[in-house]
């Protein structure tokens, strides 16, 4: 089964040309001019982009939470990012069994039958001693080489700042990748049981509770022990300015530390928490301000953060209104839980198939960064931390067939009705977007032609990554 | 009873000039020229420097340590002080009784008969709980503004980052100012235990098991509980590089963040512990590397760090073999119990006398540093901070007569036979000074004349400090 | 004749004391406390500070321009300056005979009959050769001991790069310290041109022909050409943001590099000089923009910038009306005469009395600065930089008793009518201030007392400079 | 006519991946797996690398210099290039003529016949007024779309500041590029004629008498005339630390500004000049320090210097002792000319040819830059920011087909006998490298073959380059 993209632009992160792509089944076979091979499908992409499918590292899916669960599973989910041009996504496990092959057995259970996209895990490890210290390692032939650990979180997530420096040494060793959420967890539960006190209980106590200073001063901790464990560490959804100057700092001394950042960052303040729909905006670490996102964007334009990612963790707003999903009335407690309580909301936002459209219109419509910026900070560059590359995250021969062809001149009023997300509402509802996907092929299968999905569950692979991968 | 000192240069932090000084009892009455007044004493300082005596805001005097104590009292360390120019000590209570008022009644019972020179107590707080809270702001009529944290010495000494904070906030309502310990507790004792099992018991790996960036990131992360309390920090004993770079990045953003280095940190390395007698340079935070050293002078020429102290500390470095002390022998047991064993070394070196000589050659002399500077970091500056001024730390009328006559000419080898700590040993051996105290006042007594000590016992009185002192 | 100031408290750079100053004829006797003295005056300024009378050592009496002259002689601009509290002032030689020796003298003959406080001169050299280069280390004998060299104003004030390097060396051997004025003068030549051709004439396109970023570069290459000659250099009247910046930089670098900014810089923005009076604020080199403000205020603030001067050149906003002076009509041609030329505006702008009560308010008042950096920057540092301390700018037994008696809860609405410069606008009309000098002292003569005037016309001294001056 | 290359693995500037190279003619036509096209050659590429060839923009063939000419014609030169692996070169037009087109005529006449690779010119503008202006923007018709300008050498090729800022804008208008030569001719002169003065005339002094502050002053000088007529600029030759502080601090103001290093600034220093054969390192601007070294490789990896070129200009070290060259005698006169005067030494290094193998072993090998930064800074970069790409500096589909088979295991022991060039000396005499390129096709002609020239006089192509090409 042979298929050709014909006479559109391809994008990679350093190169925009214009060629042909044969594709043989679920590969890449060849890019070139004048190809005659006699093919299946041929498919015109004559002014347009032709961009590798978008890889989103960092995504919860059905993620219990605060009585309730994230609103999109993993094929609700994974449907909402193809729309969105995103072809790959990697979930975080919970460490909820007494193992981490439980826990990850567990993960795979409620994953795999849903799939219509490839996706892999990370691991959480939020209890850690010495038996999950011995079993780390054995997560690299299940395909899982990456680690999440948190210093936020008391008495659930966090670990001590001795037990993530043992994380990071075992993941040196054995090739793994150590992400952080970097907050203090002290202070935030100082400052919550304070506000609480206090009757401080709207949507913008969420944010007055977990100050920037505390993600500064623990991204630089994180590296700091990094640094001691001589092993490379990759900040997750930083938000603050502060961290992208402790980020900068770190690597001026040459240490493997990388960081991420998710568009709502790019755009959003606590403000956005003191609107009368201000839950909308709840998640953690909370959304800052005007400084903090501009500092951010400046991280990503001078190329201090190598990776945009979504922390997609979508809930309803008004969990007890129904909406219509695939023709059928959804309804999921989300946000109203916590409508006399911030510490009851649950923390999450919608995203996964946001991030392409919107920082193609925000980033490379007004100049903020080239086009293959784009496809560095969205597809090729977590593609190589996370040990997918050159499969995922770029258009080679040999790579598989995960493409968006790009119709750059299409113009969408964005907003819930035109994303895909399992829930009621979209952060960006109104925003003018120009540039679009037009069609999304997984492993060379066409599975978003305009607004048709042609996706099945289950399609969808895990993926085993490599160790040892890039460090950038 | 008058004195007038004649003919000197009197250096202050900001001017050189030629005058006379009018003493009154315990008070410097005038400045001036040509003051006819009918005096009692009249010393001649012709070409002579008049200095304001030094202010050392970090000793630890007769602390007991390792199943030792150090090795000089309230008076010896006092009178070693003075002998090097110092007139003012304000030394650490330990949070040893119940109740910090037990604990400051203590120390006050073990000091207040040897005192020599006026002096100071600042508060330990170890443990924290409502009560201690609660105690904290009565320590001001005590005369005691300032408290000390820390973040290592797990189970010991530190205090949880949510515990720091409330001490910084209590802090900050009294007008009181919290000091800061900055290290990994973590990571020190992970690596200990280590070393430990490893069989690495030499005194280099007193160094190696306490990393440079976990005091970066501690520094940092008590510059962010600072500025989440909206409360002046003072980071004691910086020692690496990156602590500059932090204190400098936490002072660009506005927050009232402060620092002082001790001598040694300016000349020594982690090699100089791996010399047969590198027991002799443990204290706690370790000496780093030349990289670091050049950073702390930057940091003091650029006026980064505001203060010099010494955290005088000093054991035998074989306490088995006497000294004479005061015709007597003396013999304390010293850096010989961690023979076997470095964590089994009491932590601490002498250096209350040696900081001013010591820092006139090296940084005056050597041109780094200006007169003025030299006054600023050594008594002016730390007056300032810690409400001592202005009755201590600068030369004007109606301010405490505490004042060195300095020899800019006079010329000494140094080491353990000029250096009048009680202790077998010295860091500076050998040393060539230019530049030397000649006669030192305390309260207009002249207490130190040459090599002739005139001091008293009980003689020195206790400061009761200023809250709401000045940030710089 | 001896003078008491009683009950004052006393300001210097570094200090913040209440003792009584004793004056004896011209010269400060003693400061102390219950000085006994029998006195001829009592001066009680209890509640009040004691400040060194300013130092500017940026003015402009009397200087022929644009077919005019600056409309503040050398007597009108020292009273208008004393009435500020500004007791030194120093003019700038125009190269304007043969030798410099005549040209110093011709601005002796205009000068030391009108003067009223002491003052001195800086040479210009804007005419270099050989001859030239030999004759300027006379200089230093006729007590003037700066040079100001020009990078703009091509064929009138400007030396080419290699000549300024000249002049710096023989400066450096003589002992003596170069200024710069640093702006491109190719591009502000090119750039007036084209505006002219274009019809764009009036005055905001003064601004728009001289380019912040001519000013940036010209400093970096003035600070290069003294790391070249290994000469102390000085920019002066600093302006722009970039300014700052590469003056930290060659600071960082060690390079013996100074700098001032003016009043001016700190408050106004190109958009003054679009009003419909944007005249009034035309001066060379031209307001910036906000955010050079704050760059310049932070770079007060942290030290960077070690002096405030004036630049004082006013002239007449309509030249045509009379004013009162002195119970007379006086009326000098000024900004009139550029109404339909903006290069026929005369440069320039009063400023000699606002520095003080303007700076006090908004630098003191409004926490920016202390009261000792306010002394610092306007009285101490230009009397260290320019050879005159402790003679001038700061108040110690032996300095000229240049005394102001500071009255820091006086409110004053401040403008044309309140400052005393000889013309008809102040750029700081209806500012409402807090704290301004209620007595003045030169050489121990009460010159201005409130809004009374007893200085007297040829009583200032000129001031014989030191050579081999202190570098901050 | 086609060609395959087979089983390589393909390097660009962002990617690493196996596949095989269709070449048809003198195009790339596709990359792709198994290409099954019949093909008429076939090239084994298995465990070698397939680079881009090299882009060198900064070359000087055959320019008569001090009495002589450049060693290298544009034929030995270009064929020294191909054994090093760059298959395109770019040469300076001087503005030997009335009329640039004249000049650029002249440059045609002695270039076309011997070139064996491509090829393209700049056209320096060393004499500037209204004609020659206007006649700037012909020249992107005859494919020329950069010019260069010059701060130093007076009288001779600088042109003052206005004119480099006419220049500038005219550029801009026309979507050319300037590049910029940085160095103080003011500072120069002076002090090359007190050398000669004082008798200093060996080839150290071509060092002393142009300093780097001079570098660094004359790059932000040019930055800061960018910036005022908003056009871009390209700094050539970047040598000192300053320098690359300058260009970063620009682009961290949003300038559009870009520039180069060249292989020698990254190893040598002044002191190579001050040795016995010290002549072989004068180039201008000269070597400088150790740290100047360092800061222009941290320049490099964090992305802040966009391109390696080389300035290659070589003379013979001893132009009176015949080499053997393509089998005859060749004796061109070279640095022995200013064997008793610095002045006299013809200015110039060899290294087109050494620049891909040295920075290879250096930058790759060492671990400095990755292989793909190595493809960006040699090939990718300087096509892009030149007008070539995508013909040049890639390999894609549609890109001419000049490619390097490097083999990363080659061992060579490298200088004047490996080297290409038709001089006497190399730099790197003795250096021990590992890689080295294999086979080097031109065009689709294999050009070089190991140590096999196949390259034939006048087959190489003037390249047109495209104006308002890519800013980096
Ligand atoms: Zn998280
Ligand atoms: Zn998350
Ligand atoms: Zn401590
Ligand atoms: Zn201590
Ligand atoms: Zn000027
Ligand atoms: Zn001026
Ligand atoms: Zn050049
Ligand atoms: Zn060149």
């Amino acid at each position: 089964m042979k298929k050709i993209i014909k006479g559109g632009t391809i994008i990679t992160a350093s190169e925009t040309y214009q060629a042909d792509v044969l594709i043989e089944n679920e590969i890449i076979l060849q890019i070139g001019r004048e190809i005659t091979d006699n093919v299946d499908e041929v498919y015109d992409a004559t002014g347009k982009y032709v961009l590798p499918g978008g890889v989103d590292v960092h995504t919860h899916f059905a993620l219990p939470m605060a009585g309730t669960v994230s609103s999109d599973d993993h094929y609700t989910g994974q449907k909402a990012a193809a729309f969105g041009g995103t072809t790959t996504t990697i979930d975080f496990v919970s460490q909820d069994c007494e193992t981490l092959t439980e826990s990850v057995e567990a993960w795979h259970q409620r994953t795999d039958n849903l799939a219509v996209t490839d996706y892999s895990f990370h691991m959480n490890i939020t209890r850690f001693n010495k038996d999950i210290g011995k079993e780390i390692p054995s997560l690299v032939k299940k395909g899982i080489t990456t680690l999440k650990v948190f210093t936020a979180y008391n008495n659930r997530l966090r670990l001590q700042d001795g037990e993530i420096l043992q994380v990071l040494r075992i993941a040196k060793s054995a090739g793994m990748l150590t992400m952080l959420h970097a907050e203090n967890g002290d202070v935030i539960d100082l400052l919550i049981e304070e506000a609480l006190a206090a009757g401080n209980t709207s949507p913008v106590w969420h944010a007055r509770t977990r100050p920037a200073w505390g993600a500064v001063e623990a991204s630089l901790r994180g590296c700091a022990l990094a640094a001691q464990a001589r092993a490379p560490l990759y900040i997750v959804h930083m938000n603050a300015a502060g961290e992208v100057d402790q980020l900068e700092y770190a690597r001026s001394k040459g240490l493997p530390v990388m960081g991420e950042t998710c568009p709502q960052y790019l755009f959003f303040t606590e403000e956005n928490l003191d609107q009368s729909d201000g839950a909308k905006w709840i998640c953690s670490p909370p959304m800052r301000s005007k400084e903090d996102n501009l500092r951010l964007w400046e991280g990503l334009e001078k190329g201090t953060i190598k990776v945009l990612s979504t922390d997609h963790c979508p809930f309803f707003f008004e969990g007890n209104r129904p909406i219509i999903y695939e023709n059928e009335p959804v309804m999921i407690p989300g946000k109203e839980l916590g409508k006399d309580d911030f510490t009851k909301i649950p923390n999450g936002l919608p995203g996964v198939g946001d991030r392409l459209p919107i920082l193609w219109t925000e980033g490379v419509q007004k100049g903020r960064i080239t086009a293959n910026e784009f496809v560095a900070l969205n597809c090729t560059n977590p593609a190589k931390i996370f040990g997918l590359y050159p499969k995922k995250g770029t258009i080679l021969p040999g790579s598989d067939a995960d493409i968006a062809i790009w119709d750059p001149n299409k113009k969408v009023i964005y907003g819930v009705g035109v994303a895909q997300h399992r829930t009621d509402y979209n952060l960006y509802e109104g925003w003018r977007l120009t540039g679009y996907p037009e069609k999304v092929f997984s492993r060379g299968k066409l599975i978003v032609d305009g607004s048709t999905w042609y996706g099945k569950k289950g399609s969808g692979k895990f993926l085993y990554r490599k160790p040892f991968a890039e460090i950038l």
